[in-house]
């Protein structure tokens, strides 16, 4: 049996409050349980963010009509050429764009690249999702 | 100021010992800074994760060779079909595919369709990503 | 049998020499059958391009280096929203782009779209093809 | 000023008399203008057909419960994996989908490939648009 060790932990009251709620949907026991997913999650994570060969999808939200967004974009796109297969591009509505983007290569260039993508000013939402490339499983 | 409270955890010491480990890497100060953002995010996702509007997502890996496999998978999204923009599809290697699936719809219903296509047997890995409408951004 | 009628062309003498050329490597045997070929596909074309629902797809080649290019080819799409379903975004190089255009609706509403596209000042070449919705099939 | 020959043709009167309907939609003044367009377009299209550096969109409609179709077209795409940048798909209704395959590589594969495609028991149309990469342009 491994071996268990205790430790203290300070939270805001409010935050911990609605972790609380969160914990007893999810129908976790105690907090400790809950804490353990998070942790084991957040390890496998950084796992992935290791640079290693990977596939993996951006998305982006956007709006169209704030013009130098859309060339920014584009422009990022193109100098990181290599790592882009292709995009789908989707008009939501008159106004808001969602692009995902299917990238292959290495880990830390993907995720450059969605930084890159998500910081260029009027990107509402962005998204990294990484996976295998299917080869080792 | 926010009221702080503390509070004990009990986890595997080894489990413990890499978190250490990541969260030094990450640069955390303290374990409690970790834990309070850790929290946040799951947070962040528990919202998204109600049912709303959203636009999504799906990553899938898969061996297009399992031939039962790509019949499931197309069988499922066009079930879902109103859910579905449409989907981006790349031949990674012989045997492997990326599939990227747009979806734009209620997030149960997203997260519902993830969950079928990624309990296909003979699926290696899936994601959901979800991300605003814009709308209300 | 169906009735057969005889009438003169007046072709430039160069261009009569190409076709001639063209038709051998196409094994006919004389130049009525090459233009009765040639007659029945602009008929059928033309059937296409009647009003009736179809789905296609629109191919641009453009410089994205080129800005009021982007933002214009992303002004007429959002303009023809209910018409296209999504499109697909290929970095060619580090100039040259290829957007495919998935489209649903009516023949005429996807001609004027893709007149409007390939219209726009930089657009190096552009298509659009046709097909069945599938249904009728 | 071109040099202009005159020669006879032999059709079904039949197919004439559509012909004529059609010319003058099109507003043509007389047949040998009509011909002559559709002559230099033939010319093109040959021209695109010679083994050059293309990129294209392949488009395939289908019956995606036709079992075995699906499964030959996956594994025809991956034969031609080099050539395939990625594709496009589209459930179009429960029963039909729309699916778009960029290619970017030479002329006569490309051709190849929309062939073998096309012919698959049950693909219901296909078209092959040919296009420059954008380069010499």
């Amino acid at each position: 049996m491994p071996k268990v060790v205790r430790f203290g932990i300070s939270l805001e009251k409010n935050l911990l409050g609605k972790f609380d709620r969160l914990i007893r949907e999810k129908n976790y026991t105690n907090r400790s349980e809950a804490f353990r997913d998070l942790i084991r999650e957040d390890l496998v994570k950084a796992e992935w963010k290791k640079n290693k060969e990977i596939v993996g999808a951006i998305t982006l939200i956007y709006d169209h009509h704030k013009r130098e967004l859309v060339n920014k974009l584009m422009d990022i796109q193109h100098d990181f050429g290599e790592l882009i297969i292709s995009s789908q591009h989707i008009h939501l509505d008159h106004n808001n764009c969602l692009e995902i983007i299917a990238v292959k290569g290495f880990s830390k260039e993907a995720q450059k690249l969605a930084d890159s993508l998500k910081s260029v000013k009027g990107v509402k939402h962005g998204t990294l999702s990484l996976s295998t490339t299917g080869k080792d499983i």
